[in-house]
């Protein structure tokens, strides 16, 4: 974010702000004037006149932008100002009926929501601070934290400046953190009497996932003898069908030496942009000599098998993010020996519209040089192991499993001085719903690596965090994962399978160690205690399951509050079996199985931002919108 | 408590009480100057010279009277105006010498305190609002919430008198609900340079425990015709011991008709205040013919074992509790046929200066009527069946059991009208930490009928409900008692023995009805699986325990994390044995085994005082207090 867009936004801010504060917020003064000549109140509150002259922001100063809708006529562009704690929005309406509605919510449902509303009754426009509850229902919000600062009729639509402290005290208000967001939009197509006559089951809407606060880090300087390579899909034709995950094998080219990858970015075939949703390019494991080149579906029938061993991330975009830099004294090794040169390309294709026909060349673009950098990069997986012991009952609408990085693997296998992790990609499949990492260090947890409490598997990216967190020789990893299951029968087990689950983060480090994998799984023996107990508990003990799978015995425990609780209570006490290994096969020396779980004491304290509301105020007024060319 | 109490307490606040707010606690108006002139802030902090002036108030002001210490040093006196939300304290100091500490604590500790703390540097005596760290170390509070009214000499000692609001908003103080309060005080017999030198860990200190927030019920109308009875321990010399339960039997006249107890008071004899702690009166049941007379310690194995079929409790006084009076429309029934003529009194003597010699006379008065009330009172008891299939783990800080007067029960004991409980009595033995019955209407908690969150086993006394507790048929009653164990290395099971441990409420209602029992225990059958499941998962299945018992099998499970929260995990699930009982042999008609645990949702919200603290404010002066007659 440059400096220039910062100040763009307070400029514009400055005048309205403090004529803005003294008119929406009580301030104490006020309070203490309201509580003695209550009935006064009501004239304190004035309609705010946005103006409407001055020219438009030009595009760079809002460095982050996503299309909203599957047709792009939603627009949004965002910038931060961390010491002013202002975010900025401007949303761009490319085509207006009576106006949009556009805010965020939990898991981007459109009840308990917080909205801003642009709405017109057929002769006024007006803007306003707005809520929905329980029922969908939109209410004015009393407390007016978003702040019109511009809208302007331009050749591409309408462009909506409005922006809001990034943490308002208004239990209405969504906190804002740095984890995902589930933005929400919908459009008016009628004029409405008042805010309260939308009805917001009626109206066309939707959602889309960002990450709204990017960590403010400034870009690296990059080397002179950068080059770049294109891994991009050869024009294919966008399956008219919601989802697709696209697979493309690129080969590097002969003799292609070791180099460091600094950067990447994303090419988005123009007219795209709201149909690419997330991409990522994967190496092959070195050990296949031999990798069938393929342009397809991941799950066509023709996919070559050898694809499967293609799963090492070097690069991974999605929707709203910028392109990825390494730390100045760190780059991702690629090329040279030991190191496979197919590399296959996956992207998520969101096309919920169903569009026919449309073209796209859209890829990553590595930029990398061979002037190693001190450090080589690495990736390490943290969390559960892929096996089925670990479980999720079905029915569950939080559901915890986690996986450590013992203080034993992190002695053996981290050098004296730490590795420093800078970036974060958080994985699980289709029923995760929030991922945490934290680090312990003598039996406390110090740190959060890595949370994300609005975690969408349909949403993964890299994100470079906002401080770089060392781990030390003995210092503890604990990833945990929170499902739901509720739309589930069965006990949904760990594995590779979309409709199996994994709890993983990849963490982005140097220098880079032999430890590529540090998960844990819960100890096999333990768990055929747990199903002996619990099928003789149940009274359906027959005595033969010793040809049956792990997820076979899943499958057969009847689910009650007592199966349940007892298989959290042994996920919680029983022994581990680590996984502290040089490769996805190769475990470091030493004696994993039936390994104590760690003890750790929450040593972190949670700090929730300690907000009063102002009771017994009326509603504050929107205010009123001066749109010349709105449409009807 | 009479409104001459409260309009002197507020008479004698309201002049210093404006200033006081000005000095003290900084108002809106000064946030807001703080905010801008934060340096001036300390100029506004004056010391307030509390007025020695004006006449003592006279004793009946207080309603409520408690001695601190057990030479009764100190007294406190105080009383309530639930308008004002003030409570209002007078503290006697009999015996001056540096000062003094009172105070309240979560359970009368002296470390995270909340003190009042009187004390002198030599020269001058002070007087301020502190509170204790975690290390016991004592801090002046910045919100002075204790407000010192008078000081003054008198010939009985120097009395204090200061108030403080019921809630202060101040997260340093203590949060004085209706349940029992622990008030701790300390002896100074030396000067303090300042309050943060005084060492609490080195000073003469002790607890006691009251009900501070008594509610506001007007006293009832006695009938015309009322006559009493005392039943007093006949002039017994008090054990030289700390703890002494004192046991005597008292007969009923001859022919003594049927009469209705409205009212009952303690009788102490003169100079044992601080001695007696808490008394009760029981009926012996109907069924023993001839109870012998007894007289001497409730443990004395030359005790009568037919005392202990005297367990019906007819009235029950402890410390700081004021005479019991019954709704006007109903009296408790004694006397007349089918009611026992044997009466034991049992007192509670607390003599931790083990004093030799004392006399004692002590007992109750009851106050009866031949005019029957409209309504019998009955007194039922909730929560859990003695019987050890109810255990507490060892080492547990905050177990909870759970028993329950199921819908089916209430459906076919209650009247259609209900029944009203107007007092409670709860009961748990000596690991008991928490008490609390809820009332759930349609699956739903819809009322707390008593709750007591700094409960102790040392201090159980029938209290009435600010609000009368109707109870429909249909309704569930939910106790739960909440044990701390941390102490013991076995497991703590259900049985009457004091190292054993109950869960009671004994509800005083009307109109009376066939159920004196309404409670349950886990089924027996589930508690063998879980022994079983929980021993073959130990791998402790000696698979011989048909001959041991209950206890027996609780003494030799290995408690873990998985064994403790299994049985958590079992209490949660298994079905119950309903005691769904006329007297305590004989249960209602109908199937009261494996009974399914009734399926609750909270439906009740915590309303916890949302505060905030003024952050960067300078600790506020204490009080200078002038006080001639001090000792040296």
């Amino acid at each position: 974010m440059t400096t220039e867009s910062q100040s763009l936004c307070t400029r514009s801010m400055q005048a309205p702000s403090s004529h803005h504060r003294r008119a929406w917020c009580p301030s104490f003064k006020l309070r203490e004037v309201a509580s003695m000549y209550c009935t006064m109140v009501a004239i304190f509150f004035i309609i705010l006149v946005a103006a409407l002259q001055g020219t438009a922001p030009s595009e760079n100063h809002f460095p982050y932008k996503v299309p909203l809708d599957p047709e792009g006529i939603l627009e949004l562009s965002w910038n931060i100002s961390y010491t002013e704690e202002v975010i900025c929005f401007q949303l761009l309406i490319k085509e207006l009926k009576y106006g949009v509605i556009f805010g965020m919510s939990d898991r981007g449902e459109f009840d308990n929501a917080d909205l801003v509303v642009l709405w017109s009754d057929g002769k006024n426009s007006y803007f306003g601070d707005a809520w929905t509850d329980a029922k969908g229902q939109i209410h004015l919000d009393s407390q007016q934290d978003y702040q019109l600062l511009k809208a302007q009729k331009t050749f591409g639509g309408l462009l909506l400046l409005f922006k809001r402290p990034i943490s308002t005290h208004d239990p209405k208000d969504y906190l804002i953190e740095d984890d995902t967001v589930h933005l929400v939009y919908g459009f008016l197509d009628e004029p409405f009497p008042s805010l309260e006559a939308i009805n917001t089951s009626a109206i066309q809407k939707g959602l889309q996932r960002v990450q709204l606060l990017k960590p403010n880090i400034s870009k690296p300087t990059l080397p002179p003898d950068l080059e770049d390579m294109e891994i991009t899909a050869p024009d294919i034709i966008i399956p008219n069908q919601e989802t697709t995950y696209w697979c493309y094998i690129k080969e590097l080219p002969d003799h292609f030496s070791r180099h460091h990858i600094v950067m990447y970015e994303p090419i988005i075939t123009k007219g795209n942009e709201a149909l690419v949703h997330h991409m990522e390019v994967f190496q092959c494991a070195a050990e296949i000599e031999k990798v069938p080149h393929f342009n397809g579906t991941c799950d066509s029938k023709m996919k070559p098998e050898k694809l499967n061993h293609c799963r090492h991330v070097l690069a991974a975009w999605a929707l709203g993010a910028k392109p990825f830099y390494y730390p100045e004294e760190a780059g991702l090794p690629f090329g040279g020996p030991g190191s496979s040169k197919y590399l296959r390309l996956e992207v998520h294709y969101h096309n919920p519209l169903e569009l026919k026909g449309v073209h796209d060349s859209s890829g990553l673009r590595l930029y990398y040089t061979s002037m190693l950098r001190p450090f080589d990069a690495g990736i390490m997986e943290l969390g559960l192991v892929y096996t089925p012991v670990m479980a999720i009952p079905p029915k569950e609408t939080d559901f915890i499993l986690t996986g450590y990085c013992t203080d034993k693997c992190t002695k053996l296998a981290l050098p004296q001085s730490g590795i420093h992790i800078f970036a974060s990609q958080l994985h699980t499949h289709l029923t995760g719903r929030k991922v945490i990492t934290v680090l312990a260090r003598e039996g406390r947890v110090t740190e959060i690596v890595n949370r994300d409490n609005h975690y969408s598997p349909h949403f993964q990216e890299i994100r470079k965090l906002k401080k770089i967190v060392t781990v030390l020789p003995g210092d503890v990893l604990i990833t945990s994962c929170t499902y739901n299951t509720e739309d589930r029968k069965l006990a949904t087990v760990g594995g590779f399978s979309i409709t199996e689950e994994m709890c993983v983060n990849y963490i982005h480090y140097y220098p880079q160690t032999q430890l590529e994998l540090c998960k844990s799984a819960v100890d096999p023996g333990y768990l055929q205690k747990y199903f002996h107990l619990i099928n003789s508990f149940n009274n359906e003990d027959n005595g033969n399951y010793s040809n049956s799978s792990v997820k076979e015995q899943f499958a057969s425990v009847s689910w009650n509050s007592f199966s349940r609780d007892v298989l959290k209570s042994l996920y919680d006490f029983a022994p581990i079996s680590m996984h502290c290994n040089k490769s996805s096969a190769i475990r470091f020396p030493g004696e994993w199985e039936r390994q104590p779980l760690p003890k750790i004491k929450m040593g972190l304290k949670e700090v929730t931002p300690q907000c009063q509301t102002i009771p017994g105020l009326s509603p504050a007024s929107p205010a009123l919108v001066n749109i010349d060319g709105k449409k009807g």
